[in-house]
């Protein structure tokens, strides 16, 4: 077993010597950058879990591709219940670091790539899925953080890839080579991209015919030539530099957005996974958009319980948890959350063997399960917001806390429930801020929309996958109408 | 294999000769009754499908019990996929009905009773548990509908069983026998009683030390000595008894709810499977309860889907299927109600095998399922309304239409998209009109609301089962605070 | 003061001799049918009210165009005053009937029809505005009922009257005369049209240039040559007429709803007052729109709170009023309901003036309005059902409570919270049935969200209201973006 | 005509020599501070509108108090008109700053003092109502910013202020003077308090007998000796500090929240408006809460006008917005956003004059609208989150955009709707996140929630403004229960 620690990962990370622009300035070594290491700890968490005696049989599982124990991280689902594990364990991490950690999406790239290349190879005689499965078999065995880049700039939303005033607002092959391709374009939202050692190109949407030079999928190490990462900013980001590590909320963990820039990239062959072939392209983006709709319903749904404990423990500390109206806003966030968690298992449960082997997602119910993560958590938030009470938006800095001018006041008057120490209650009312209107929701808020697309892209999906003519026929019938 | 057709069923019903008041006059034969004919449609439904080609799959299961094949109605549950197959049994007899099939309830109460004796049996040393699984082999057996009944009158909510003027509001035992017991009280909402050919008595709470007679399960035939039947109304009933179908709604199916009054009924001992244990009443009262709100997450999805597919069609008679607007009303129906899919789904899979090895549905998921429940049914009759057009409220009668005199007016002004016949779209009006306004309302919403108890027991219970005090210590671990 | 009694009203309706089909059959005095009499009823209310000592300052106005005081329902609003107490005597009557009570559509009609003739006379030159302050002053002079008729059958929603394959399908003139209009057509959803004496024919949507014959507005005696009516169905309609009131719900009152066939009806000249002047047409259903919209504002609310304190009153008598949800549920009944009453009242206190004289309503705020109505209603029926309890659904028939057979066990068995009589207890279920599911549910959910148009049409009015380049505009200049 | 400009406004807060506690550090002149001066701009907007021709009519009127005209931020309202101008005055405010101006609390403070001293002196016999009109009228003529300080620490809520374990967690008299009182406590979340002139300090809740000294209504200069302000934090409020503006979101204004501690101030009796009548601690609380929930139904009206406005932008810079669901949207956020402002207005419309003479809200309308509040903004924010796309949580810094080797990719890559710049784009996407989780969140989000009081406490006004018991007593006589 050669699963990395986390310990392990970092350093590998480390050895890429990877570049990248952050609030204005280059920064040679990110992994060190305050920006940068929260994000970097939340993937580092997943390598760790993988050898916890508490969480191994759930991260650890055994592989056919490459016979050998893999951490799930990187596994291709052979189950109904491998997917309802990997609900399990999005969960869990979720609940341990309070953020995102950034691993998910290239386990949904692969799971979907796998399955697409068998059918367009089947279908077009081409070698896509060999070559996929050859390069996956060394991600399992090098255990290796893989980022799914999927979301192009899109330019202006009203036309196509070819109608854009700039063909590179979608990533497209620049030049056809013997021995590779060349591209060029942008990807933006990259989640975890400078914590990633490698990359996975997939289109954006289904490419129509005059648009095959949009439709490539393929695979780059992130130190490859020619590509540039630009940091994005998050709210409150910069608390994450200050000295006093309290006003940022999440002690340890956080996430990380990064605009990355392709500017002639070359890839070799063996690692082109779709060249052209227009017809797999909306299925990769389908399959891919499936499983990370089913992925929200584990992340969120741990981030949520964080934000759940942290609001009984709020209300505790104020001394209102004997309210009726504090305890229905709590049961209410515990079933909002819960719905999610039930929507994500159910997407698994119901999950289906594809022509290639592995296990897909039942794409109606995950996208009901996106659909509602782009409801809910909002309503956990104000839900939150309401029980922890106005000191959320008008809490002095930690600054003011360790200044012994202004220190002793803040003490005295942000007591509380005589149980807690003021400055517990301050780390608590931090911790629900990040997540409700800092750093923290830009994860728990903002990518709940849009990340796996937003809402209008799972009404579509839902529209087409939900048999809307069956139900009239059967109704028809029902009534005896012709 | 001994499993009834429809038609064995319904004869089998007749032969019990049971007896019914109904709006005021007393019923020798209710099954020829036109308020019970078309519940007992529904009910009988459950037996033919066990018999069709493409469902007996689904519906027969082999069963260690009786160790036979059986109507997986009596079926307990060995697994996490018989507790799945049950929700898209039930799914699937709602959408052919359109309405409460009412054979669930018993089925309920069988797997929570079983698992209940078990634990009792070892606690008290009773016998309860052997004695139930004699008396539920030949339930499967004989492929017998068992009414479940819990719902006791109550009287004020405001005090306790002993407390209320009349010992009666809560079933209880009269008289302890040797050979058994005397019970008396009622069961109000009997969903299904004069359909059913035997009842199983459960309390319908917690019972406290004091409350030890009013701790009773047992079983009773249906024809039994002292038992009365009153039958509930509904909504629009007595259009099932007017010369012309169309303005009923539902052309086939109906749901049935009685006033059950048990006056001094001997219950013989082998019949009774918790007497006086009242450390065991909450048990079966949280099992039964928690599976019937599984059983919502499927048999409600199924009346919903009929609403949808009658909604879709009415958006196309009425010309305006192509407006982005109703588009969109029509996914968000989906959207609600495959999330209850989801939960009932959800609950079934992460169900677990109990003690006395029959499998229990997660209580926590169950009750999530469950309040949903008394939500998005509501939600749904808001669009359905919405998108069906006033005409729902308007409508003249079928008789109207019958009568020459105004008949070709109504053909004449309530044509629409030429397609289809303006008789047509009144069927689908009447459909609609029944379940948002009609005899289908009690069962697709008040019942949603209330029916496996009211949304404040879900609360409870999920509040209990959310382990908050974990979530609390995790948070505080994770911000460092002891 | 000429302004009838409710019983003066009642006679004189009488004396118009009409002729009615109801459930299939020609009743010659339908003021005596037992469907028709609960709606002619709420309509009398209006009368009497305005004789009331307690009521009459808020139901009498002074009018300016008789110069006599007059019936504030035919009001034409002489101020912002005039709006707020048009709502404020809408709740009013809606509180003290618990149903629609039918006289506003003509009010609405009215002050529509005042101001969009004026300006169309000013624009092209006809006499309407002086034809329709003639036949108006007369109506107030003797205080009659009149019908706004504007919903066309509409055929196909996806074609114009002109491409119909039926001509009649929207409401023309199929001929001019030199002394008048012959026309065509029928109107769907009239409320309270056999309660009235005159009709105010208007166009149902925007004409269009070749749709001349369609934009037409007019006044008909409800005993005009050539009408046909037919009465609509409502759900549990039939309950009026069994032999005990109780099942019924609503002890007095009742809504009335009418499809209207007008088969070559001809119009006097000077009874016309639009007559292809297509560029009015919208005017003046935009008008008629917003003031009905205004409307639901007051009477909904009035209603709304019928069930409110129906529900408080059950909660009390099954002796669960201490309980904190159940608290929470009422109020959060209360503050629907007050949230559509503040829009009724703000839509009133910021109407202008219009170029004939008398008061519009805002219009984006009366849409607005009217847009919450199609939500917040339903909100109040779920909530109500949730507090009222499963009987709802299931409580057997008053015809069993009179029955000495089950009457006792009826009692025995509904009785609760002891400080109140099982029947009353029954009565305030069949009222909140009655409201939930039944015959009042057409008035207070369906009509909530079809009168006065759907929410789609709302929509529409609330966007071509906001002003939103304005607000962009305004946001470029903040930003400084030229 | 006395009225200030802005620029006299900020000469005379700079001269008053402030110090204040921000982010660990002490400031001298926090007029000049970044963090402090977009607040202070905010409020200056509210003395420039009063000389700006176009809203000099809605800012300027006669007070009848000093018998001149002032700005309408210190008025004492003499009529429902008065009321209504307030709040769209208010809305202006809201949507010309974009957030919070933080001048309606002393407005709100003043008007509910002046009635409730007038009746504490009636029935107290105390001259607390002359005191306060020669301090009103001073205030008025100067043309002042007054603070309103209500909320204090609470401690532990779950005990009464004379059981906290530090009596200071709620301010009081702690020495009571023959020339008036010494007070000791704190105010939290006190709005705009470091660009104020005044402070009137007012009792947080209803006191009880024994709690006299908690009962003190009184005004200080902010220059007092013994004060203390300690910055509060806000999200994202050091962008306000770098260098570049664009990341900021609102390029102009911002909100202030200041905590501030009295350590034994003395108030001298003329100043003193309430001292130990606990019998109008809460009749203050109320009408205070009143107004300033009114208050919620301009200012955040505004705030989501400009919201709605960027959101419209962003939309057409994208190119979506021809996409049904985008118009969709933002007609759901007006019809949201006009909904509050009706509830506005309806509150003042129907308000009522007081003892004193001034006018008072309708206090049930006002709660309503303060609940709305806490509900509908977030609706907005989510909404306008889903418009505007992911980049709102991972967009590059304005630094990168202005590095030459990041700046060129960016402009390439977040081109879109190319009659827009990349740079206006940016803008948009920022004011956007400031709005929905970033500084502006703050006033629009948490201060929705909390400000003028969290939703549980509009809930108890509501339901003691209902008159439930008249509701019930209505149904009873409609339904002839005795």
């Amino acid at each position: 077993m050669a699963m990395k620690t986390g310990e392990a990962y970092r350093k590998s990370i480390k050895s890429l010597g990877l570049k990248a622009h952050v609030l204005g300035e280059t920064i040679g070594d990110p992994t060190v950058h305050g920006l940068v290491e929260p994000s970097q700890n939340a993937v580092a968490f997943t390598y760790d879990a993988a050898h916890d005696k508490e969480t191994k049989t759930l991260f650890c599982v055994e592989s056919p591709l490459c016979k050998d124990v893999v951490n799930r991280f990187t596994h291709l689902h052979q189950s109904t219940d491998d997917l309802v594990n990997k609900v399990k364990m999005q969960r869990y991490c979720g609940v341990q670091t309070g953020c995102c950690f950034q691993r998910c999406v290239g386990l949904d790239a692969a799971n979907a790539i796998f399955s697409t290349t068998y059918e367009c190879d089947e279908k077009h005689g081409t070698n896509y899925h060999k070559r996929f499965k050859d390069y996956w078999k060394w991600i399992q065995k090098e255990d290796l953080v893989v980022d799914g880049a999927m979301t192009d700039p899109k330019g202006d939303r009203g036309k196509r890839p070819v109608e854009q005033h700039d063909l590179d607002l979608f990533l497209r092959v620049k030049e056809q080579r013997r021995d590779g391709v060349v591209i060029s374009g942008a990807k933006l939202h990259q989640t975890g991209m400078l914590n990633s050692h490698e990359i996975l190109v997939m289109p954006t949407l289904t490419m129509r015919p005059g648009e095959e030079r949009w439709a490539v999928c393929c695979a780059l190490p992130t130190d490859a030539e020619g590509i540039r990462y630009i940091y994005g900013r998050q709210s409150s980001d910069t608390r994450k530099l200050e000295e006093y590590r309290l006003d940022v909320g999440n002690p340890i963990y956080g996430g990380q957005e990064v605009m990355t820039v392709f500017e002639d990239v070359f890839v070799p062959k063996e690692r082109v996974f779709l060249n052209g072939e227009i017809d797999f392209s909306g299925t990769l983006v389908e399959r891919f958009a499936s499983y990370h709709r089913q992925s929200y319903g584990g992340c969120k749904v741990g981030v949520g319980d964080v934000l759940i404990g942290a609001t009984a423990l709020i209300a505790r500390m104020n001394g209102v948890h004997k309210a009726g109206h504090i305890n229905d806003k709590l049961v209410e966030m515990i079933h909002l959350n819960e719905t999610i968690y039930s929507c994500g298992i159910a997407c698994s449960a119901t999950g289906e063997r594809t022509a290639a082997g592995n296990f897909q997602v039942n794409m109606l119910l995950a996208n009901v399960c996106k659909l509602n993560v782009t409801r809910f958590p909002y309503e956990l938030a104000r839900l939150a917001t309401d029980v922890a009470g106005g000191l959320l938006g008008t809490m002095p800095s930690a600054a003011d806390l360790e200044d012994p001018l202004t220190g002793k006041y803040i003490r005295k008057y942000l007591a509380s429930n005589p149980e807690y120490e003021t400055v517990d209650r301050m780390k608590v009312l931090r911790l629900i801020e990040n997540l409700v209107a800092g750093a923290g929701a830009v994860g728990y808020l903002i990518e709940s929309m849009h990340g796996a697309g937003p809402p209008a892209a799972q009404r579509i999906m839902i529209k087409r996958q939900a048999e809307i003519d069956k139900k009239m026929m059967k109704v028809k019938t029902f009534l005896g109408i012709q």
